[in-house]
């Protein structure tokens, strides 16, 4: 038993790393959140369906840092994050609740903007801003801005798509390059690197995408955006909760060179590295090939294609596949590698 | 044309005021957020039914200081605020959202206290915890836990509530004694006035009300839940937005001795401090007795009483009668008097 799989001592202290999406998140989650809410956390995906109407709620709490950035900004973050989810939930994003947290001191101007911001990303889901609620702390006790937003949508395909529909045979796809949110996040942050402002972030709207799947008549069995933790963070993920295998070739993973450049000099994994308008799907072998082309019709999509497959062997596991024939094992982060990206 | 009236300019900064629930908060919605969403500001209300199928849904960023207070913490405060929003719109409170920014550096234990009080808080409206997010922010950019919960329920009243059915001839019922959360939280920060442990929050839930009211065949025009800014900021937009008159009678209006004392030493009026589980109504005159009755028979309603009416006179202003025959009016809070009250 190593130290994550030790029960979490109500003592111990929150850290950056139960925020970034791996292990000690998912342990707070799975020990604290999930026993306290009476949720059972091997069915919790990003978007909830608790009633029998086919209405799915999301939420997603923002802390981006920096609050402008290339590609995007908190406003459109908080938008596409929020629809991104309900869109992997086979819904049509419709209603959109937002709280804000501000830092006393901000500029209005820069409210402002990030409320247009919002409000355009919101529009490109098909969704509307309804409700919302301001807060204001003091100097030294926020960071700008914090957004939080909700979603509801409905669901527009006969069955949820979910992990626990993964079976072996399936083919993986995902929708475009990866790893350019984290990358502009990172550039902007330390912009003596070198590579600021060749890398813009991917932050973008996923429903377009998964409607005109659905419209093909295709329905992934599963989808995720891959967010917090990358590409090989949602395909552990799925490995563990469900107990297929999963196998991916790594040269087949689409990543813009100027990404892989800058992961490079930072030391970083580009799988493991958030996009924020980039998601994978499982579909039927039959249809992969109708998929892959669905989405490269759409702006974004360019470099969508099939990157690997649900196996029977490997069951529990997300395996790369490398060149020379070599392999390796997808494990989740067990520490925090890109605080606040999103 | 006072400071207050003159258009925000975008190069200004965010003050604490702007999160007071008051005039500058109302610029904030009306300048800023309703025009970048696309929301009628006169019609915006605590609780948003934006569909056709009596869906309503609401949302709250929660910042209060202490986390703790004589009678809860905010996590009951989240799940109170939130579906005593829903209640104020005639909806049965179903599902919550809950988002957490946590600071580095907090306890787990406390998160786990408060996610259990947020839980067993969402039950007593009949809601669930379905969906949830967190993030970590740095030691320093935060402070402690910041939580923003959104709610979702069905409208269980013919026609929705709101300030736009006030008219003359209708009485004001309040459901309880006023102030109580307001001045806990202060008490809770001032040890040393002399008055900690003598007041507890009135935090606590207000679907229970609205339902029995409801059981008893009362749908009352217009419910507004009392909390930033209190009582008295609720009957001056009420006024302000219908163009109505509202006169109160101060000596009607049930407020604890050791609150108004509280209030006394530190220079409150408690028509303006917060309460989290009280609400002002309108019903029909006919109704008024059977309304106070119904709300005295439960648990935090011993105190409800009529307070006063909707007025023929007075046009768009909210006015309080006191003894002697005078009368002030009640005017919305240009600056912020308690600020992460909530």
């Amino acid at each position: 038993m190593n130290s994550c799989q030790l029960p979490i001592d109500p003592s111990q202290c929150v850290t950056l790393a139960h925020g970034g999406g791996g292990r000690l998140t998912d342990r707070l989650v799975r020990e604290i959140f999930a026993p306290a809410f009476g949720l059972d956390r091997a069915l919790l995906n990003d978007g909830a369906e608790p009633g029998n109407e086919g209405w799915v709620i999301t939420t997603d709490a923002h802390v981006v840092h920096p609050l402008i950035f290339p590609g995007g900004d908190i406003g459109c973050l908080a938008a596409h994050g929020t629809c991104n989810d309900l869109a992997m939930a086979g819904a049509a994003p419709a209603w959109l609740a937002v709280s804000w947290i501000l830092e006393e001191g901000v500029s209005i101007g820069l409210v402002r903007r990030v409320a247009e911001s919002l409000a355009a990303g919101a529009r490109m889901s098909g969704a509307k801003v309804v409700a919302g609620d301001t807060k204001v702390v003091e100097r030294g006790k926020g960071d700008g801005i914090f957004l939080q937003s909700c979603g509801f949508g409905k669901r527009m395909c006969a069955q949820a798509p979910g992990p626990w529909r993964l079976a072996p045979g399936q083919v993986l796809v995902v929708s475009g390059d990866i790893a350019r949110h984290g990358a502009a996040i990172m550039s902007a942050r330390g912009g003596g690197l070198g590579f600021t402002g060749d890398i813009t972030s991917d932050c973008g709207p996923l429903w377009p995408s998964v409607r005109a799947l659905f419209e093909a008549g295709i329905e992934p069995l599963a989808m995720r955006d891959c967010t917090r933790g990358g590409l090989a963070t949602v395909l552990a993920e799925w490995a563990e909760g469900s107990g297929v295998g999963l196998v991916v070739e790594e040269a087949e993973i689409p990543v813009q060179e100027a990404v892989r450049g800058a992961c490079e000099v930072l030391g970083l994994d580009p799988l493991y590295v958030a996009c924020e308008g980039r998601f994978v799907a499982a579909v039927e072998a039959g249809q992969a090939e109708a998929s892959v082309a669905v989405l490269r019709g759409l702006a974004g999509g360019e470099e969508a294609r099939v990157i690997g497959e649900v196996s029977g062997v490997y069951a529990g596991r997300a395996v790369a596949s490398q060149a020379y024939g070599t392999q390796r094992v997808l494990d989740r982060l067990a520490g925090e590698a890109l605080p606040r990206i999103c």
